[in-house]
């Protein structure tokens, strides 16, 4: 058994308390324990802010970028015995730990792409420039430019436990490109691997000391002494979320608060679609697979399907079929498709949530009763609503391998409402060939979500499915999901810089930010 | 005496409650009454939601753009009555009232010129593209688009009572060009021009019914109704601005909220400048406008005036000359350059203020004395620092005529740490024409603040000084400040936009969004 340890202020430290175990959600084995105290976090900050921030703000933009490369490159150098803990630690199929894995090295070697594009320099290496300059004055010598520039703090990045690896690359990714240090607090039953991966990332040297610390225990000491140039991050339930968001401290300095919580994620079938068709298969096939993939534990996984009451019988048959091919046991065995939920904690939810939604739904397959046998496994379960208006449906996020049937109408207007019930989701499918009912379905339900996946008849092939989060496209929702917004490029820097507009002499400007020459003026 | 009334769902609602009054600040009379309470909040946020809401979002970006033109000209065409109301009401002098009024006109006009160009049509009218869209697959078939859409939502505004005319119209400017209807809640202490503004506003019939309601009276139990799509803007104290972003409504829905709050800004004298040169001149002439326009009751006015040790005794000499001019009376008298504060309240806080800076630095004139006469009169209160770097003076903004001189050693990094002690800032202001003096000021403070404003030789007769906040750069700064952001042209729409990412076929992007032509794939 491992005691895992959190390397904070230039040292490994085994923590203090009581401590918590981590398991084999396939055999219920203990792998290791943490403690979850005894953390200095005045000095953590101390350590981030005088020593990180400097040292990564002191290599600019490339740079920087060069370090998220050598990241990438540590981590596909490591991935076997990274994918063999995920399965351990984490109930991960090969495929699953893949997913999570390579979107970590692919996250970090998208940003390092990012960087090779922006400026170089003393300065320039630490600020972007935001768009056009205007004049401001009556003549164009009076002119304003707005600027983004790193801030001199810390980025606290409170992970969830169901990506310990691209949930960690990918807010690391960001903070580090932006020039500001992270202490990284990892999801506590799925540990061992963001351990094991942090231990690569300091033993490899290539980020500067104290741009890089992880907190293996508890980190909510650390949101009270956070200050006005600091940001955390969080992904997980819509509950700590709020805690966070409500920390007395955070309000009362205006720290600035990104949270990713809970989404009952829409996939809508198109009235137009015929079945057997390519855009009815990748349909079913998405479906399956965010009902399956990481037993569902994936935030943007679809939990309501959307289906016109006419192709219902169809529909439901395709994803019976398909759902009856997909192995659940150990994923250290080869031919298992599905492994467990991460914990006895999320297992006992999980069969909560779906006793709830089987109040007033019809269970198809699956459900809440025990599998034999050690491990938190629970069959895929599909369950077709009573009433597709029941609120439970849209707003209980049952964070398993279960999704819900809403049959609809087949109108793209009652198709919006019933998205729109989830309050703000993370994302939100559409799958259809008909045009008008596209273009009245996506401006219908965009204000209401972070991101929208089309699938369409010329997709077949060509698109990763909807429970992809690409870092080339923003990552979070309003609302219910928590009203953050990581990744898009660019965007996911955001968070840590600030946006300044300054003011003055046309002339002195262009020399500050290598501007373009000033017009005549 | 006028009691103010409401507009809400559709009718002028005088509420109830025990009154407060209103009052002639240089007189002390009693010119109108709010009855605090007594509106139905469910009822207004219902109208605004299901009738002004849709009817909005109905017009596109141009038609909005075209009432907001509209609303510009009825300010201008009532100018010197509402001028009147803001001498009246809010101790302005004409040139105080011109500034907030032709604020707001100019505001509303400049975001009338920003529609102009924006796309129309029945769905473009309300999406705006967000950069350029990126390929996400193998091929370019598979891409990514990111879009703003308005938010089906309700916008807040909380305005101080500085800028009667101005805050309101800023922020109604941005959320209706978003397509989101406002509810305007006035400062009381000012409320009457508020107020008169807003009957000029109902009257003229230029806004859609429900896209415009006012409350004249406390807007709290309003907060605790807000949902995911709607958002808060607020304008005052750091304490009440925590009240908001701390409430508990907010927090659990994720409600959007952005605050404009405490901001002790700084002006830098650079070491380079020489006594009675032109970037001298431009910032004694700019200090004093910041002491004294307003009462000093401007968010953004200077309140550390950073000075060079050797030029100390020049500076001190060149403030006090020049406030020695400033005439103090009821600005009603064409003669008088400065009136009073808004409030009874106001004037207890600045002379309390006052006496809180005075204990650790010298009153080189004006002070917290008691004007004789009635009125909320102040005298111009220029003090000196004993020590540049006792806490209060970076911590406490003293809302009136009132400012200090912090001598430093001429360096830009003295200059730097002592501009970021203020914790955050909406503004600071540079004079200097030394380009190395220069370039390491606005590197060194631009994260901890939200503007800058850099004068120079070259800027003399050109620029408007750093108190102005104008439409086309940003307005907010991160914490002391309240970490928020307005203006900035279409920036400041953001608050009322949701972003979404849009992936799928390209040609199917295309089509929705009016893209240029796909590349061949």
């Amino acid at each position: 058994m491992i005691t895992l340890q959190s390397y904070v202020h230039g040292q490994w430290v085994a923590g203090t308390g009581a401590p918590k175990t981590l398991h084999d959600p396939s055999t219920e084995a203990v792998l290791g324990q943490v403690h979850p105290g005894g953390i200095d976090f005045a000095a953590v900050l101390r350590h981030a802010r005088e020593v990180g921030g400097p040292a990564l703000r002191a290599l600019g933009w490339k740079r920087r970028g060069e370090r998220l490369k050598a990241l990438s490159a540590l981590l596909h150098e490591h991935r076997d015995a990274l994918l063999d803990i995920a399965t351990q630690n984490g109930g991960n199929t090969r495929g699953d730990g893949k997913f999570d894995l390579d979107g970590a090295s692919g996250t970090l070697a998208y940003y390092a792409k990012l960087a090779e594009a922006l400026p170089e320099g003393n300065t320039l290496g630490n600020t972007l420039v935001d768009g056009e300059g205007v004049q401001l004055g009556r003549t164009p010598r009076y002119f304003g430019q707005h600027v983004f520039t790193s801030r001199p703090g810390v980025a606290l990045h409170i992970n969830a436990f169901n990506f310990p690896a691209w949930g960690m690359g990918e807010k690391m990714a960001c903070a580090l490109l932006a020039g500001v240090p992270v202490v990284e607090k990892a999801g506590t039953p799925s540990a061992l691997l963001a351990f094991r991966i942090a231990q690569l990332v300091v033993q490899s040297g290539i980020l500067p000391e104290g741009s890089f610390q992880f907190v293996a225990g508890s980190a909510s000491g650390l949101l009270d002494l956070l200050g006005p140039m600091d940001a955390v991050a969080f992904t997980g339930s819509a509950a700590t979320g709020a805690l966070i968001r409500g920390n007395a401290n955070l309000v009362q300095r205006n720290v600035r608060v990104s949270l990713e919580a809970d989404s009952i994620n829409a996939a809508v079938l198109g009235p137009d679609v015929e079945v057997g068709s390519d855009t009815f298969e990748q349909f079913v096939a998405n479906v399956v697979v965010d009902m399956t993939q990481k037993a569902g534990q994936k935030c943007t996984a679809v939990r309501r399907i959307l289906v016109p009451a006419a192709l219902l019988a169809d529909v439901q048959e395709a994803l019976l079929e398909r759902l009856a091919t997909i192995v659940v046991g150990n994923p250290a065995q080869a031919d298992v498709r599905m492994g467990p939920v991460a914990s006895a904690e999320q297992l006992r939810d999980v069969r909560a949530g779906i006793d709830r939604l089987a109040a007033v739904a019809k269970v198809l397959r699956g459900g809440s009763q025990p599998v034999p046998g050690p491990g938190y496994f629970v069959q895929p379960t599909l369950l077709l609503a009573n009433d597709s208006h029941t609120p439970v449906l849209h707003e209980l996020e049952v964070f398993g391998p279960c999704a819900t049937l809403l049959p609809y109408d087949g109108s793209a207007a009652a198709a919006v409402e019933l998205c729109n019930r989830g309050g703000g989701s993370l994302v939100a499918s559409a799958y259809s060939d008909d045009r008008a009912f596209v273009e009245a379905l996506v401006h219908g339900i965009a204000p209401w979500h972070g991101r929208i996946w089309l699938g369409s008849e010329k997709t077949m092939g060509q698109a990763i499915g909807p429970g992809a989060v690409l870092p080339g496209s923003i990552h979070g929702g309003p609302g219910r999901a928590g009203g953050g917004e990581e990744l898009g490029g660019l965007r996911g820097l955001a968070l840590y810089l600030q946006r300044t507009a300054v003011q003055g002499d046309r002339a002195v400007l262009g020399r500050l930010f290598g501007l373009d020459a000033a017009p005549a003026s």
